[in-house]
Protein backbone atom coordinates (compact mmCIF):
# COMPACT_ATOMS: atom_id res chain seq x y z
CA UNK A 1 0.00 0.00 0.00
CA UNK A 2 1.44 3.37 -0.99
CA UNK A 3 1.10 5.96 1.28
CA UNK A 4 1.53 9.93 -0.29
CA UNK A 5 2.26 12.16 2.38
CA UNK A 6 -0.17 14.91 2.85
CA UNK A 7 0.78 18.61 2.34
CA UNK A 8 0.20 19.13 5.79
CA UNK A 9 2.97 17.25 7.36
CA UNK A 10 6.28 17.67 6.12
CA UNK A 11 7.48 14.87 6.33
CA UNK A 12 10.59 14.98 4.23
CA UNK A 13 13.31 17.24 4.15
CA UNK A 14 13.85 19.01 0.69
CA UNK A 15 16.82 15.99 0.05
CA UNK A 16 15.13 13.06 1.35
CA UNK A 17 11.96 14.11 -1.08
CA UNK A 18 14.42 14.34 -4.20
CA UNK A 19 16.08 10.58 -3.09
CA UNK A 20 12.40 9.50 -2.99
CA UNK A 21 11.63 10.74 -5.95
CA UNK A 22 14.38 9.65 -7.98
CA UNK A 23 14.00 6.05 -6.58
CA UNK A 24 10.23 5.60 -7.30
CA UNK A 25 10.05 7.21 -10.99
CA UNK A 26 13.06 4.85 -11.59
CA UNK A 27 10.89 2.04 -10.52
CA UNK A 28 7.30 3.85 -12.67
CA UNK A 29 10.23 3.55 -15.34
CA UNK A 30 10.07 -0.05 -15.61
CA UNK A 31 6.76 -0.54 -15.12
CA UNK A 32 4.07 -1.90 -18.35
CA UNK A 33 1.23 0.45 -19.16
CA UNK A 34 -1.51 -2.36 -17.16
CA UNK A 35 0.85 -2.03 -14.56
CA UNK A 36 0.91 1.35 -14.06
CA UNK A 37 -2.58 1.58 -14.16
CA UNK A 38 -3.83 -1.13 -11.40
CA UNK A 39 -1.19 0.64 -9.23
CA UNK A 40 -3.25 3.57 -10.15
CA UNK A 41 -6.12 2.02 -9.12
CA UNK A 42 -4.48 0.92 -5.96
CA UNK A 43 -4.10 4.40 -5.09
CA UNK A 44 -7.34 5.79 -5.68
CA UNK A 45 -8.64 2.49 -3.44
CA UNK A 46 -6.08 3.06 -0.93
CA UNK A 47 -7.45 6.62 -0.80
CA UNK A 48 -11.17 6.21 -1.10
CA UNK A 49 -11.07 8.58 -4.64
CA UNK A 50 -13.01 5.50 -6.42
CA UNK A 51 -13.19 1.70 -6.51
CA UNK A 52 -12.02 0.83 -10.04
CA UNK A 53 -11.07 -3.22 -10.71
CA UNK A 54 -9.73 -4.43 -13.59
CA UNK A 55 -11.35 -7.52 -14.30
CA UNK A 56 -9.85 -11.02 -14.50
CA UNK A 57 -9.29 -12.88 -17.57
CA UNK A 58 -11.51 -15.31 -18.55
CA UNK A 59 -10.65 -18.96 -18.30
CA UNK A 60 -12.56 -21.90 -19.60
CA UNK A 61 -11.64 -24.84 -17.14
CA UNK A 62 -11.57 -28.17 -18.74
CA UNK A 63 -9.87 -30.64 -16.07
CA UNK A 64 -9.02 -29.74 -11.90
CA UNK A 65 -7.21 -32.68 -10.13
CA UNK A 66 -7.70 -32.70 -6.22
CA UNK A 67 -4.32 -33.78 -4.83
CA UNK A 68 -4.65 -34.59 -1.16
CA UNK A 69 -4.20 -31.89 1.35
CA UNK A 70 -3.58 -29.08 -0.93
CA UNK A 71 -5.29 -26.68 -3.52
CA UNK A 72 -7.30 -27.79 -6.23
CA UNK A 73 -5.10 -27.44 -9.68
CA UNK A 74 -6.28 -27.03 -13.21
CA UNK A 75 -4.64 -29.08 -15.34
CA UNK A 76 -6.47 -27.91 -18.67
CA UNK A 77 -7.60 -24.78 -19.27
CA UNK A 78 -7.68 -22.14 -22.77
CA UNK A 79 -7.92 -18.55 -22.42
CA UNK A 80 -11.58 -17.07 -23.50
CA UNK A 81 -12.19 -13.91 -25.18
CA UNK A 82 -13.62 -11.03 -23.01
CA UNK A 83 -17.19 -10.60 -23.30
CA UNK A 84 -16.74 -6.97 -21.62
CA UNK A 85 -13.97 -4.37 -21.29
CA UNK A 86 -11.12 -5.04 -18.78
CA UNK A 87 -12.35 -1.99 -16.09
CA UNK A 88 -15.32 -1.48 -14.67
CA UNK A 89 -15.95 0.47 -11.20
CA UNK A 90 -17.44 3.05 -9.20
CA UNK A 91 -16.57 7.11 -9.02
CA UNK A 92 -18.80 9.71 -7.07
CA UNK A 93 -21.73 7.45 -7.65
CA UNK A 94 -20.96 7.24 -11.54
CA UNK A 95 -20.26 3.90 -13.13
CA UNK A 96 -17.14 3.93 -14.47
CA UNK A 97 -16.27 1.59 -17.53
CA UNK A 98 -13.32 1.16 -20.06
CA UNK A 99 -10.69 -0.32 -22.04
CA UNK A 100 -7.25 0.53 -21.93
CA UNK A 101 -4.85 -0.34 -25.07
CA UNK A 102 -1.15 0.44 -26.11
CA UNK A 103 0.15 1.49 -29.43
CA UNK A 104 4.20 2.15 -30.59
CA UNK A 105 2.15 3.58 -33.60
CA UNK A 106 2.79 7.64 -33.41
CA UNK A 107 0.69 8.76 -35.80
CA UNK A 108 -2.58 6.60 -35.37
CA UNK A 109 -4.09 4.17 -33.29
CA UNK A 110 -5.15 0.59 -35.27
CA UNK A 111 -9.14 0.02 -34.42
CA UNK A 112 -7.44 -3.66 -34.99
CA UNK A 113 -7.07 -3.32 -31.00
CA UNK A 114 -10.65 -2.65 -30.41
CA UNK A 115 -13.03 -5.97 -31.06
CA UNK A 116 -16.57 -5.42 -31.92
CA UNK A 117 -17.68 -7.21 -29.01
CA UNK A 118 -16.27 -4.61 -26.52
CA UNK A 119 -17.37 -2.17 -28.37
CA UNK A 120 -20.82 -3.13 -28.28
CA UNK A 121 -20.44 -3.60 -24.72
CA UNK A 122 -19.07 0.40 -24.41
CA UNK A 123 -22.38 0.93 -26.39
CA UNK A 124 -24.52 -0.91 -24.00
CA UNK A 125 -23.20 0.79 -21.21
CA UNK A 126 -23.02 4.23 -22.32
CA UNK A 127 -26.60 4.11 -23.21
CA UNK A 128 -27.34 2.75 -19.63
CA UNK A 129 -25.85 6.64 -18.40
CA UNK A 130 -22.37 5.02 -17.68
CA UNK A 131 -18.95 7.18 -18.30
CA UNK A 132 -17.24 5.14 -20.83
CA UNK A 133 -14.20 4.93 -22.66
CA UNK A 134 -10.81 4.16 -24.08
CA UNK A 135 -7.46 4.66 -22.34
CA UNK A 136 -4.76 5.12 -24.98
CA UNK A 137 -1.57 4.92 -24.46
CA UNK A 138 0.83 6.07 -27.07
CA UNK A 139 4.15 4.51 -25.87
CA UNK A 140 6.61 6.15 -27.86
CA UNK A 141 5.24 9.65 -27.18
CA UNK A 142 4.88 9.14 -23.33
CA UNK A 143 1.14 10.09 -23.95
CA UNK A 144 -1.93 8.64 -22.75
CA UNK A 145 -5.11 9.71 -23.59
CA UNK A 146 -8.78 8.77 -22.47
CA UNK A 147 -11.23 8.99 -25.31
CA UNK A 148 -14.58 9.23 -24.57
CA UNK A 149 -17.04 6.88 -26.11
CA UNK A 150 -18.93 9.07 -28.21
CA UNK A 151 -15.95 10.26 -29.61
CA UNK A 152 -15.42 7.15 -30.67
CA UNK A 153 -19.21 6.45 -31.84
CA UNK A 154 -18.55 9.06 -33.89
CA UNK A 155 -15.71 8.67 -35.63
CA UNK A 156 -17.01 4.48 -36.44
CA UNK A 157 -20.32 6.25 -37.80
CA UNK A 158 -18.73 8.69 -40.05
CA UNK A 159 -15.28 7.53 -41.06
CA UNK A 160 -14.35 4.18 -42.97
CA UNK A 161 -10.69 3.71 -42.07
CA UNK A 162 -9.57 1.47 -39.81
CA UNK A 163 -7.59 3.32 -37.78
CA UNK A 164 -8.43 7.11 -36.01
CA UNK A 165 -5.67 9.68 -36.23
CA UNK A 166 -3.80 11.13 -33.51
CA UNK A 167 -4.82 14.07 -34.09
CA UNK A 168 -8.46 13.22 -33.88
CA UNK A 169 -7.68 11.41 -30.61
CA UNK A 170 -5.45 14.84 -29.56
CA UNK A 171 -8.67 16.70 -30.25
CA UNK A 172 -11.57 15.04 -28.99
CA UNK A 173 -9.35 13.13 -25.99
CA UNK A 174 -8.45 13.97 -22.78
CA UNK A 175 -4.60 14.39 -22.07
CA UNK A 176 -4.26 12.54 -19.01
CA UNK A 177 -1.44 13.53 -16.25
CA UNK A 178 1.08 11.40 -15.49
CA UNK A 179 2.81 11.06 -12.06
CA UNK A 180 4.14 9.01 -9.29
CA UNK A 181 0.93 9.09 -6.89
CA UNK A 182 -0.82 8.05 -8.86
CA UNK A 183 1.24 6.90 -12.13
CA UNK A 184 -1.59 7.82 -14.27
CA UNK A 185 -4.03 10.86 -13.17
CA UNK A 186 -7.46 9.05 -15.37
CA UNK A 187 -9.80 10.53 -12.23
CA UNK A 188 -9.13 13.84 -13.58
CA UNK A 189 -9.10 13.41 -16.70
CA UNK A 190 -12.67 11.74 -15.87
CA UNK A 191 -13.57 14.78 -13.92
CA UNK A 192 -13.17 16.89 -16.91
CA UNK A 193 -15.66 14.74 -18.99
CA UNK A 194 -18.14 14.61 -16.57
CA UNK A 195 -18.05 18.73 -16.20
CA UNK A 196 -18.23 18.31 -20.52
CA UNK A 197 -21.41 16.21 -20.21
CA UNK A 198 -23.15 17.91 -17.09
CA UNK B 1 -30.89 -15.16 -26.43
CA UNK B 2 -34.18 -15.61 -25.39
CA UNK B 3 -36.63 -13.30 -26.80
CA UNK B 4 -40.21 -12.52 -25.35
CA UNK B 5 -43.29 -11.32 -27.40
CA UNK B 6 -43.93 -7.95 -26.84
CA UNK B 7 -47.41 -7.40 -26.22
CA UNK B 8 -48.40 -5.51 -29.53
CA UNK B 9 -47.67 -8.70 -31.55
CA UNK B 10 -49.81 -11.83 -30.13
CA UNK B 11 -47.24 -14.41 -31.82
CA UNK B 12 -48.21 -17.24 -29.65
CA UNK B 13 -52.34 -18.56 -29.93
CA UNK B 14 -53.62 -19.06 -25.88
CA UNK B 15 -52.78 -22.93 -26.42
CA UNK B 16 -49.41 -22.21 -27.80
CA UNK B 17 -48.50 -20.04 -24.79
CA UNK B 18 -49.29 -22.52 -22.22
CA UNK B 19 -47.07 -25.21 -23.95
CA UNK B 20 -44.57 -22.64 -24.16
CA UNK B 21 -45.16 -21.45 -20.40
CA UNK B 22 -45.02 -25.27 -19.06
CA UNK B 23 -41.89 -25.85 -21.19
CA UNK B 24 -39.82 -22.77 -20.12
CA UNK B 25 -40.69 -23.10 -16.51
CA UNK B 26 -39.94 -27.28 -16.76
CA UNK B 27 -36.49 -25.93 -17.77
CA UNK B 28 -36.05 -23.35 -15.25
CA UNK B 29 -37.01 -25.66 -12.10
CA UNK B 30 -33.48 -27.54 -12.89
CA UNK B 31 -31.23 -24.47 -13.42
CA UNK B 32 -29.12 -23.34 -10.36
CA UNK B 33 -29.82 -20.07 -8.56
CA UNK B 34 -26.62 -18.66 -10.38
CA UNK B 35 -28.07 -20.12 -13.76
CA UNK B 36 -31.36 -18.26 -12.81
CA UNK B 37 -29.44 -15.20 -12.46
CA UNK B 38 -27.19 -15.10 -15.56
CA UNK B 39 -30.25 -15.67 -17.46
CA UNK B 40 -32.00 -12.75 -15.91
CA UNK B 41 -28.75 -10.49 -16.66
CA UNK B 42 -28.60 -11.92 -20.48
CA UNK B 43 -32.45 -11.21 -20.79
CA UNK B 44 -31.50 -7.31 -18.86
CA UNK B 45 -29.22 -6.93 -21.62
CA UNK B 46 -31.17 -7.98 -24.80
CA UNK B 47 -33.76 -5.88 -24.05
CA UNK B 48 -31.76 -2.76 -22.94
CA UNK B 49 -32.84 -2.68 -19.23
CA UNK B 50 -28.83 -3.03 -17.58
CA UNK B 51 -25.63 -4.53 -18.11
CA UNK B 52 -24.44 -6.44 -15.67
CA UNK B 53 -22.17 -9.07 -15.83
CA UNK B 54 -20.85 -12.06 -13.20
CA UNK B 55 -17.08 -11.82 -13.22
CA UNK B 56 -14.67 -14.41 -14.02
CA UNK B 57 -13.63 -16.56 -11.73
CA UNK B 58 -9.44 -15.91 -11.02
CA UNK B 59 -7.22 -17.37 -11.64
CA UNK B 60 -3.46 -18.34 -11.26
CA UNK B 61 -1.90 -19.30 -14.35
CA UNK B 62 1.79 -20.77 -13.66
CA UNK B 63 2.18 -22.91 -16.92
CA UNK B 64 1.11 -22.50 -20.47
CA UNK B 65 1.76 -24.84 -23.33
CA UNK B 66 2.01 -23.30 -26.82
CA UNK B 67 1.09 -26.43 -29.12
CA UNK B 68 1.96 -25.10 -32.93
CA UNK B 69 -1.64 -24.52 -34.73
CA UNK B 70 -3.67 -24.58 -31.96
CA UNK B 71 -4.50 -22.21 -28.95
CA UNK B 72 -2.62 -21.77 -26.17
CA UNK B 73 -3.24 -24.57 -23.38
CA UNK B 74 -2.89 -23.62 -19.73
CA UNK B 75 -1.18 -26.84 -18.06
CA UNK B 76 -0.59 -25.42 -14.68
CA UNK B 77 -3.30 -22.87 -12.63
CA UNK B 78 -4.88 -21.98 -9.50
CA UNK B 79 -8.21 -21.15 -8.11
CA UNK B 80 -7.87 -17.39 -7.03
CA UNK B 81 -9.98 -15.82 -4.22
CA UNK B 82 -12.35 -13.06 -5.77
CA UNK B 83 -10.87 -9.46 -4.28
CA UNK B 84 -14.25 -8.10 -5.35
CA UNK B 85 -18.16 -9.56 -5.43
CA UNK B 86 -19.25 -11.67 -8.13
CA UNK B 87 -21.87 -9.27 -10.35
CA UNK B 88 -21.55 -5.56 -11.35
CA UNK B 89 -22.44 -3.44 -13.96
CA UNK B 90 -25.11 0.12 -14.77
CA UNK B 91 -28.59 0.33 -14.46
CA UNK B 92 -29.97 3.75 -15.25
CA UNK B 93 -26.45 5.41 -14.33
CA UNK B 94 -26.54 3.90 -10.91
CA UNK B 95 -23.11 1.49 -10.50
CA UNK B 96 -24.55 -1.65 -9.23
CA UNK B 97 -22.54 -4.44 -7.24
CA UNK B 98 -23.57 -7.17 -5.77
CA UNK B 99 -22.94 -11.14 -4.23
CA UNK B 100 -25.03 -13.78 -5.04
CA UNK B 101 -25.66 -16.63 -1.73
CA UNK B 102 -27.77 -19.10 -1.41
CA UNK B 103 -28.53 -21.54 1.67
CA UNK B 104 -30.39 -24.72 2.19
CA UNK B 105 -31.03 -23.01 5.88
CA UNK B 106 -34.44 -21.60 6.08
CA UNK B 107 -33.94 -19.94 9.38
CA UNK B 108 -31.14 -17.87 8.85
CA UNK B 109 -27.78 -16.51 6.58
CA UNK B 110 -24.85 -18.01 7.81
CA UNK B 111 -21.94 -14.58 7.69
CA UNK B 112 -19.54 -17.36 6.96
CA UNK B 113 -20.75 -16.95 3.17
CA UNK B 114 -19.58 -13.86 3.02
CA UNK B 115 -15.87 -13.37 3.33
CA UNK B 116 -14.34 -10.17 5.06
CA UNK B 117 -12.88 -8.57 1.96
CA UNK B 118 -16.27 -8.86 -0.12
CA UNK B 119 -17.56 -6.55 3.14
CA UNK B 120 -15.18 -4.87 2.48
CA UNK B 121 -15.51 -3.91 -1.28
CA UNK B 122 -19.40 -3.89 -0.33
CA UNK B 123 -18.44 -0.53 1.99
CA UNK B 124 -15.95 1.07 -0.42
CA UNK B 125 -18.42 0.83 -3.38
CA UNK B 126 -21.32 2.10 -0.90
CA UNK B 127 -19.34 5.11 -0.07
CA UNK B 128 -18.74 6.13 -3.79
CA UNK B 129 -22.57 5.82 -4.17
CA UNK B 130 -23.14 2.45 -5.93
CA UNK B 131 -26.13 0.67 -5.01
CA UNK B 132 -24.80 -2.43 -3.02
CA UNK B 133 -26.33 -5.88 -2.12
CA UNK B 134 -26.69 -9.30 -1.41
CA UNK B 135 -28.98 -11.73 -2.94
CA UNK B 136 -29.80 -14.13 -0.60
CA UNK B 137 -31.58 -17.07 -2.12
CA UNK B 138 -33.10 -19.16 0.55
CA UNK B 139 -33.63 -22.31 -1.40
CA UNK B 140 -36.27 -24.31 0.62
CA UNK B 141 -37.81 -21.49 0.54
CA UNK B 142 -37.97 -20.89 -3.09
CA UNK B 143 -37.61 -17.37 -1.53
CA UNK B 144 -34.68 -14.81 -3.01
CA UNK B 145 -34.07 -11.35 -1.13
CA UNK B 146 -32.52 -8.25 -2.17
CA UNK B 147 -30.12 -7.30 1.24
CA UNK B 148 -29.11 -3.77 1.27
CA UNK B 149 -25.71 -3.21 2.54
CA UNK B 150 -26.71 -0.81 4.74
CA UNK B 151 -28.77 -3.76 6.42
CA UNK B 152 -26.17 -5.55 6.70
CA UNK B 153 -23.33 -3.20 7.95
CA UNK B 154 -25.92 -2.06 10.77
CA UNK B 155 -26.30 -5.60 11.64
CA UNK B 156 -22.63 -6.16 11.40
CA UNK B 157 -22.25 -2.93 13.82
CA UNK B 158 -24.99 -4.25 16.78
CA UNK B 159 -24.80 -7.78 16.80
CA UNK B 160 -22.39 -10.20 17.57
CA UNK B 161 -24.32 -13.35 16.15
CA UNK B 162 -22.32 -15.14 13.46
CA UNK B 163 -25.45 -15.29 11.12
CA UNK B 164 -28.68 -12.97 10.64
CA UNK B 165 -31.94 -14.36 11.33
CA UNK B 166 -34.33 -14.74 8.23
CA UNK B 167 -36.85 -12.50 9.93
CA UNK B 168 -34.05 -9.98 9.76
CA UNK B 169 -33.53 -10.22 6.11
CA UNK B 170 -37.31 -9.85 5.63
CA UNK B 171 -37.97 -6.91 7.21
CA UNK B 172 -34.89 -5.28 6.15
CA UNK B 173 -34.91 -7.04 2.61
CA UNK B 174 -36.96 -6.55 -0.82
CA UNK B 175 -38.53 -9.63 -2.28
CA UNK B 176 -37.39 -10.68 -5.50
CA UNK B 177 -40.18 -11.73 -7.81
CA UNK B 178 -39.72 -14.87 -9.24
CA UNK B 179 -40.72 -15.78 -13.11
CA UNK B 180 -39.66 -17.33 -16.07
CA UNK B 181 -38.05 -13.65 -18.42
CA UNK B 182 -36.33 -13.08 -16.17
CA UNK B 183 -36.01 -16.15 -13.84
CA UNK B 184 -34.96 -13.45 -10.99
CA UNK B 185 -36.57 -10.27 -11.15
CA UNK B 186 -34.13 -7.96 -8.95
CA UNK B 187 -34.12 -4.97 -11.05
CA UNK B 188 -37.31 -4.32 -9.92
CA UNK B 189 -36.04 -4.64 -5.93
CA UNK B 190 -33.35 -1.97 -6.86
CA UNK B 191 -35.96 0.14 -8.08
CA UNK B 192 -38.15 -0.03 -4.47
CA UNK B 193 -34.18 0.30 -3.01
CA UNK B 194 -33.46 3.71 -5.50
CA UNK B 195 -37.12 4.71 -4.35
CA UNK B 196 -36.14 4.28 -0.94
CA UNK B 197 -32.47 5.87 -1.03
CA UNK B 198 -33.97 9.30 -2.96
Amino acid sequence: MVKYPTGSRPLFTQKNRRQESTTIQYASRGMTFEERLNQSNDYYRTHQKAVIHKKPTPVQVVKVDFPKRSAARITEAYYRHASTTDYNGVYRGFYIDFEAKETINTTRFPLANLPKHQIEHMAQCHQQNGIVFLLISFKKREEIFLLPFTAIHKWLQTQKQKSIPYDYIHNHGILCQQGVFPPIDYLAAIDQLINRIQ
